[in-house]
């Protein structure tokens, strides 16, 4: 069975989804994209996503060269087209074909990609995280930088640990991924600037958790070590219990109950969609 | 007259040569460059740029997939094939091909392109900049991440400059894709840290200019406003002298001596090679 991929109204098969080495992506890493995730063939939050991937390419200069429903036209193809009921669908969106490789001179290119993906509930299985004193470019914006996250790969590899945790002046931020939370006696607190703020981050604040305020607000560094629990939140991984930091233990170093209840909330909501 | 550029060991029409979406630059950004020029065929400072090529490469956890003669023997392939005696090579690296789009699975993907540039003496122009808050993520490896220079290019066309000047906490230090220098009374100053090294500015560097001390020391931007010069370096730019930056005149906001005599011993220099 052959994938396909949309490369500006196009549909073509994975293997034939290129771009001439003129792209701006692929000259000056100028580009940005955003991901949903479908269960049986339904996108979720796919609203959510789209407002973004619409915002990110406004930050950068960049013009979409189809609206919004016929963006959410070609999805329903690609799904129906692939056939891969639980996967992850990214856009992306280039600074497209340049004459000199560096002005932008021609229109943004408009790639959509679907790969297999199934969601489980890691509310049981703790993830360990690496700190790292880093602050995003254009926090707000989806870009495609991630050159701080491939670079770190070989030595997250050798600590042993699943995810980066990028901080800047002792607040915490953001893993390249993920958004990040912690808990503590009343509060389920994530940081308030200079991060992306995510979709399933904007779900979380939304729930009511008995005992506890959602809110964001910077903490520093001290703050997570005194935290109850702390977590990522994403796309892919929903919330997912961080057990420890630097080899130093969240709380009890084992997946907490806060993070359970969020998980069981998230799945209520994705399965309305 | 079709152009020819090299995928790796492919030398492929402009026209074909291309890279499947999954490669890293596309979907994380993720790869590095180098840039010479070449003057009736003859690579200039080639060696001086293959090395930092390899560098880069180094700095970014990737693998160049061929020596250093073998890049040599692509690079007089391609000048024979192509036939721009007054040229730009451009060797691009990326993070290759990755099965989930985020870790790097493959071998770097090796990109060879060659473009017409004519090299001019810039002596009598001067160039207007515009002062940006900004340091460069890796400032010593000369990756592809140009978001911001991408994304102020319209602000650029607007404020009528032809380049952006980056400081950061007060301290002035590159610009995307130069260096920058002052002259004060009995020096010629180039940022020290937290910049690329260029190939132009390491020559500059080891000039004798009567009168001056060639020197890299960081200065602040106080320092520049009281300079008698300015000027950008790079491949394509030899020394381009620096009238104004953000409307404010440096000197008596005309090209100065000194840049001149930069120029005269810098061609000197690309005759010899």
């Amino acid at each position: 069975m052959e994938n396909y991929i949309y490369i500006n109204d196009q549909l073509l098969p994975a293997t034939e989804a290129t771009l001439n080495v003129r792209d701006l992506a692929i000259q000056r890493g100028y580009g940005l994209f955003d991901f949903f995730k479908t269960i049986g063939n339904r996108p979720i939050f796919l609203d959510d996503h789209l407002d973004r991937f619409y915002h990110s390419a406004d930050e950068m200069g960049l013009e979409i060269a189809f609206t919004l429903n016929e963006l959410k036209g070609m999805i329903s193809t690609l799904i129906a087209k692939n056939n891969i009921p639980d996967s992850g669908i990214k856009l992306i969106l280039t600074g497209g074909y340049s004459d000199d490789g560096f002005t932008i001179t021609g229109p943004a290119n408009l790639i959509i990609q679907q790969t297999p993906l199934v969601i489980k509930n890691l509310s049981d299985s703790g993830i360990k995280l690496m700190s790292y004193h880093y602050q995003r470019q254009l926090p707000s914006v989806k870009s495609i930088d991630y050159v701080q996250a491939i670079r770190l790969q070989k030595q997250m590899r050798e600590s042993g640990v699943g995810e980066i945790l990028y901080y800047y002046n002792s607040i915490v931020g953001e893993s390249p991924r993920s958004n990040f939370f912690i808990v503590t006696n009343n509060e389920i607190l994530t940081a308030e600037n200079n991060i992306l703020k995510g979709v399933i981050r904007g779900k979380i604040m939304g729930l009511n958790i008995p005992g506890y305020t959602v809110a964001e607000r910077d903490f520093t560094m001290d703050d997570l070590f005194a935290a109850k629990e702390a977590f990522l939140s994403s796309t892919t991984r929903q919330a997912h219990p961080v057990v420890a930091v630097d080899g130093r233990p969240i709380g009890d170093g084992q997946p907490g109950p806060v993070v359970r209840e969020i998980n069981r909330q998230l799945f209520g909501l994705m399965e309305k969609e």
